[in-house]
């Protein structure tokens, strides 16, 4: 075990074997206060190697530095679910010579899994480890909760890096991933600001658009004829989602209803439907916040789940199948359902699907919650300029103004129409809000693809264009 | 989730595309108690299904159903690590054509792995499960404890196949082995017979031979420089072993000694000595006992391991690698200090390695408690008559009669004499036995082999012959 054991960043890369034109791995965990992807890469830049494959679950503003690594041909290709504005505007831009390739929180540990984007070398940020590479997301100063996806990169990468700031006694107490999979252990001073990894607390909406939209959402989900004991449930961090969580508790509590699981990125609010009976049980695949992070170290019902158990379309059987409901967000929707999260009006890609097509796929209720503009620009298009999750899997839209059925779901139609929900048709909303805004003018894009959108399944369901 | 659960075991068999010359697998947790195993295979029998490959982690008496299967050309061939007398002595008459090839708790898994014995379908009696396969030995009727063994099988085979007496509502809390790997469940009245899955307690020697070894053992223990806080430890569920252990922790709570863990088969005397804070943490892969069961159920130091984990070569790192003492014994050892767990002294098959090599290839101090005769029997030979473990990776003997160091290890034979321990030639310790029971006659072999005995690399080392 002394042998794993090393003494910097440095010496893991260069005794793992890492060379030009290789892949490379990191998990998000520690989000966009994570401090280990810009070590790694600014070491790997020192030793000359290049044209490497990043393959990341995520990418955050505070991962800027790629820009230069993209410009020096050290990165060569990116593979991720999500990137946040500021790297997103880049790429839009054109900064890379290869297209993106996003996949899902599922289709990344399925082609993992099938070798269809191979890893060569993997870096875990461990909040705790061994000095074997146990470790896990609960303990530590930066601890992060859950570490689901980094199952995949831990147990299919050639080599596997673990870096901690917290390193203790073999053999650490509740390690998530084991040293079966951990090739070296990098001990650093830290892994991450740990006011960027997790909010303190995550905040329900106090905008009364979001107050009305998640009161709707809720009385959608009450007359969908899902919500009776054994309920699954999944939603967002965002305020709305949130606020859609807290009102669906209290219907719950006073129903005296009791779920079975809810499931995803776990925020304060599913940790209160925990604690109050409302579920039996969390599936958690990352922490949203610091409840979400001492309930899962605390309580055996707060289950870590890996990416695959998760979502992965490869594994056996994943937790996005036996959803009843999962509340989700979209940049644009069209008069298909078509949901569009990665670009923004301008078409800069700006986020990412994540799990948004993993739980719509898998959920018999697939809600989405989205004011009817922002920014004086309607939500509701005739095409969305960018397909991330098909309409097929999208059951209703839910707005302030009101809450269009996907006509596939006729039962559910009957079910909200028969409830006195104001159901109207998609097209009507969309006509609502350009009577308000006024028709937007189309976006004109490039000529250049700067990214694909690759569908759980690994099949590509839409190309994004250079703006 | 519905599709996974089928309504026998037949069925289950039929849907994993079984077929004649194909592998299938099983565990051992239930050990003598298991009814798994005979059930399956008389359904394998009964859609006419021949020449499988039977991969078991071990054979108790209870399956002596097997030789049916065997005669009838259902089983062609076994892998096991481990054999019980019954079985191992038709074994032994030459019931099979093919030898059965033993391997070690540490290279069943490496094998699995590697794919040298590819597994099509695995069997994994499991005390609790849901209907999606998350399933554990933790809770049920017919609690086992530590699945360790069963997981290689879930992650490798094609196809995987839960058998539980304890169904419960998705998702189970506490899984041990994931829905992921699991393709159908199958509930069934009982899977075993809770008496014989576990001892209800395991009892240390009140034979005063085994308590002078005991004592010797600890002696030894104490002098090799090994025994300060950070120790680590393995012993069996033999009853000289059991007293060793509990003379050990006595020394130790004596001596304020905080050892970091003890592993293998966990019985409640190791369960003592972490509740008394002899050690940190438990790494258990198969629980010898009830007290066992409960631990791992409420303890969170006590900790499960898979057979990868514990042993397997092919693993990055593994837990016998960082053992400090081990306690194993031996059917016969010879004056080169190779030991025979194999054969008894008739050269009947009657056991196996299990963990044996390969804790005797990771402990620091590799330590054989043995009587120096047994039915006026000496223990000790000048060849063993199979080689189970080889005398490079044992550093001592201790009989009720003195204690033998191998000569590799000088300073362990500097430091016992020192102490003033009965250190006496390997070879005097033949001596004193064959004075008091005269030199056996050699063992009369058959010329067709009938096992071979690979050791936990993948290499023969040696075979058994028939009777």
């Amino acid at each position: 075990m002394e042998k794993k054991l090393v003494s910097s960043l440095r010496e893991a890369i260069e005794l793992s074997g890492l060379k030009s034109g290789m892949s490379v791995s990191f998990h998000h965990h520690l989000r966009n206060g994570d401090y280990t992807l810009n070590a790694v890469m600014a070491e790997i830049a020192n030793l000359g190697i290049k044209d490497l494959t990043l393959n990341a679950s995520s990418l955050f503003d505070t991962h800027a530095a790629l820009e230069d690594h993209i410009r020096n041909h050290v990165v060569r290709k990116i593979n991720t679910n999500y990137m946040s504005q500021g790297l997103g505007r880049r790429i839009s831009e054109g900064l890379m010579d290869e297209p993106v390739d996003f996949r899902t929180h599922g289709g990344r540990p399925r082609d993992i899994s099938l070798g269809i984007t191979p890893i060569d070398v993997a870096f875990i940020a461990a909040p705790t480890a061994d000095c074997a590479g146990n470790c896990s997301g609960k303990y530590g100063p930066s601890a992060c909760g859950s570490l689901g996806y980094a199952f995949p990169d831990a147990m299919y990468a050639k080599k596997v890096i673990v870096i901690t700031d917290n390193l203790v006694s073999y053999p650490m107490q509740g390690w998530s991933i084991p040293e079966i999979y951990v090739d070296y252990v990098v001990k650093v001073d830290a892994i991450g600001n740990p006011q960027g990894i997790v909010s303190g607390t995550t905040r329900i909406t106090r905008d009364p658009v979001g107050l009305i939209m998640a009161e709707t959402a809720v009385n959608v989900i009450r007359h969908s004829g899902l919500l009776k004991d054994g309920f699954s449930f999944q939603t967002g961090a965002g305020g709305a989602s949130l606020a859609a969580a807290s009102f669906l508790k209290d219907v719950m509590l006073k129903e005296n209803i009791r779920g079975s699981f809810a499931s995803g990125g776990i925020t304060g609010y599913l940790v209160d439907m925990l604690n109050a009976g409302c579920f039996e049980s969390l599936m958690d695949v990352q922490c949203f916040d610091l409840k979400a992070v001492e309930s899962i170290r605390t309580n055996p019902r707060h289950q870590e789940i890996s990416a695959m158990q998760y979502a992965s379309p490869a594994a056996a059987s994943a937790v996005v199948d036996k959803l009843d409901v999962v509340i989700l967000g979209a940049t644009e929707i069209d008069t298909d359902f078509n949901v569009n999260v990665h670009t923004d009006s301008n078409g800069c890609i700006m986020g990412g699907s994540g799990g948004h097509s993993d739980t719509a796929a898998g959920a018999k209720l697939s809600m989405i919650i989205a004011p009817l503009f922002r920014a004086r620009l309607p939500i509701v298009t005739d095409h969305v300029s960018c397909v991330s999750t098909p309409g097929r899997d999208i059951d209703v839209l839910v707005t302030q103004r009101g809450v269009a059925v996907n006509p596939k779901n006729e039962e559910l139609m009957l079910r909200l129409k028969d409830a006195g929900l104001p159901v109207v048709d998609i097209r009507q909303l969309k006509e609502t809000a350009e009577r308000i805004t006024g028709v937007p003018a189309g976006i004109k894009r490039g000529e250049r693809t700067v990214a694909n959108v690759i569908y759980r399944d690994g099949t590509l369901i839409d190309t994004i264009k250079s703006i």
